[in-house]
């Protein structure tokens, strides 16, 4: 039949099921099947046992932030959502569905988003835009009866800290008395420090485009939380005031907008995360030169790539193998944990493993779905670790 | 990764693309995908030729009338799905994801499945109530931007129509002059009652559970239009009564409701289809033994087995190489005269093709997509052929 099938994209249905004849007709589609859908009418804990719904996501868009090109809309989005489920598919066996919707407004994305979800296990969010985003996963995490895993908060959260770990290891500072910086207050920099403070950080600022979030602002939803829970002292002016004499930097905003000057102002052996895309906040060279410096990048071609494929495959083949009801800071805490501690000894130049290393996906899983059963006692409300 | 794959029910996703090391990986996804996401947000027409978008499609239940089963809900009508998912692949190198849907209010599955119809080529409609059904399939083909098809109409009607062609040459019958009762009134029986006026049938009269329909009974929609379009002579009583001296039998209702004294008050040389499920209107063996008879179940034990198969997945890869807007009687007629004429030498013991007919699949989607093309002037509005 190879006439008949059009190879365009990166995915396609295969049966696990062969129909070379009747019989085979016959078991496959009716009559054969009724006998699975009536036991499956009677109890419904039948049905991930008699069909694949247990190991199925949908990788679910509106299109409103597609990578950093912005509001492209929803099919525009189709190529990223393709090149997800490959990476589901091969670095975790997870059949995921790209499901690019047609609403913007929030009560259709929640109402459609629910109702398709009987059929999968999981929801993974993409590229929806803050602060949609938020009111969007908290309410689905309200409604639905499956887990909710966003890579563009939980994600990112989960690599950064998993990177930041093994920095502060190299650079032998303890998070809990560190001062971190975060620029960008979307939906990676909120996670980013939402997961920081339940880690045990207390010096955190966030930055949007108009410089430190703090009380005195004119802030509301999201970043008004981060303003109260976060800057203590109350700092105020833009990013490179921030800078100075902060020990870690974590960039989730633009490229380039951090200057030699600023990450000079800086404290001794800083940590630089510039995970800006294509490009980092800062000149990578610059940072480098910058003696004692951890320093991470979205790039593949550098050292320290800070990918969140370090994280989506294990965590959520982790929340369907549990299965895992909520992805909060402790499942976060759990996969980071896994990640970080996959890279033997860290270094300047090795802080995050592979993304290819052999197991890593399998020790992700493993923590995450530890978290669903109870053994998450070893992460839960633990302070900070120590230097090591 | 074998560990980490679940091998439950009959489909899984397969990547198309290696994802070996990271060149892959930056291909695969970010930052190789960016380029694609631009053009495609510049020109929704790339969005085809860059994505599997138009090679896919859902397959959507409410689970409100699955098989023979009734009410079973929608995740119990999943390894229904998966099988008709398996057979799309398999027999048509089609992309079907099956969707079951929480909703059964009409205007929130409207809603869904055009929020969700941006990221597939058609619709398929599977196993919903009549009549439900009629005013939903009604309502997208409105609002969808994509075809639809509903395998309990369409489906249904195009293959009666295919076995009935070849049957009546067999028998040496005109569709214009012969009596035709069709025995259930439900989405299967309206389709073919209207594709049978469409194609010049003149005298039908359809049954349901009450007896004929007619003027003078208390009707409403799709009953309503049959009994105005069909039954001119004002037939009424049960269905034992209309079967009294007609050619054809089309029984879509249930087994064993046809007894051997209706048969024998039938024409000489009738048509009998007896196609409920699991078993036919009446007992085969009584059938056959009617002289002159061309008999045909859903069985697949016995000879000429109508079975939707022969139809869906021609028809569905039709619609999307085409692309075909909408499944009209024209396009039925099309796909039900491409799987007759599959059928060298109709006989008695064979009215239509095998499931498994080499090049079945590609007749009947090259008809379908025909009519997209103005090709199909073959087909519209000419009259029933003459017996052969």
């Amino acid at each position: 039949m190879a006439t008949l099938t059009h190879p365009t994209g990166k995915i396609e249905i295969a049966p696990t099921v062969e129909v070379r004849d009747h019989d085979d007709l016959a078991r496959v589609y009716t009559p054969g099947v009724a006998d699975q859908v009536e036991r499956a009418a009677a109890d419904d804990s039948v049905v991930p046992r008699v069909t694949g719904v247990g190991n199925r996501i949908f990788v679910v868009t509106d299109g409103s932030a597609i990578l950093g090109l912005g509001d492209v809309g929803p099919r525009a989005g189709l190529p990223v959502m393709e090149g997800k489920s490959v990476l589901f598919k091969r670095l975790a066996g997870i059949d995921a569905w790209p499901l690019p919707l047609r609403s913007r407004d929030i009560d259709d994305l929640v109402r459609t988003i629910s109702d398709v979800s009987i059929g999968v296990g999981a929801i993974n969010v993409e590229d929806v835009a803050a602060p949609r985003c938020f009111e969007l996963v908290r309410r689905l995490e309200e409604e639905l009866d499956v887990p909710v895993f966003h890579d563009d908060q939980h994600g990112t959260a989960i690599v950064v800290l998993a990177g930041l770990r093994n920095a502060l290891d190299v650079v032998g500072k303890d998070l809990s008395e560190v001062s971190v910086v975060i620029s960008g207050a979307g939906a990676a920099g909120s996670a980013v420090a939402r997961l920081l403070l339940h880690e045990g950080a207390r010096r955190i600022v966030v930055c949007d485009s108009e410089g430190a979030l703090h009380g005195g602002r004119d802030l509301d939803g999201e970043k008004a939380w981060l303003a109260e829970h976060t800057n203590r002292g109350g700092l105020t002016g833009d990013l490179s005031d921030s800078l100075q004499g902060a020990d870690v930097l974590i960039g989730l905003s633009a490229p380039g907008i951090v200057d030699e000057a600023a990450l000079r102002s800086m404290n001794d052996d800083p940590v630089l995360f510039g995970l800006a895309n294509p490009d980092p906040e800062f000149d990578p060279e610059v940072a480098g030169g910058r003696e004692g410096a951890v320093v991470a990048t979205g790039r593949s071609d550098l050292p320290n790539q800070i990918n969140n494929v370090l994280a989506f495959p294990g965590v959520v083949r982790g929340m369907l193998d549990a299965p895992v009801r909520r992805v909060d800071n402790v499942v976060m805490a759990a996969a980071a944990h896994a990640i970080a501690s996959s890279v033997e000894t860290p270094s300047r130049e090795e802080i995050v493993p592979d993304v290819f290393d052999d197991g890593l996906v399998s020790r992700v899983a493993a923590a995450v779905a530890g978290c669903a059963h109870g053994l998450s006692d070893l992460t839960r409300d633990r302070p900070a670790p120590p230097a090591r």
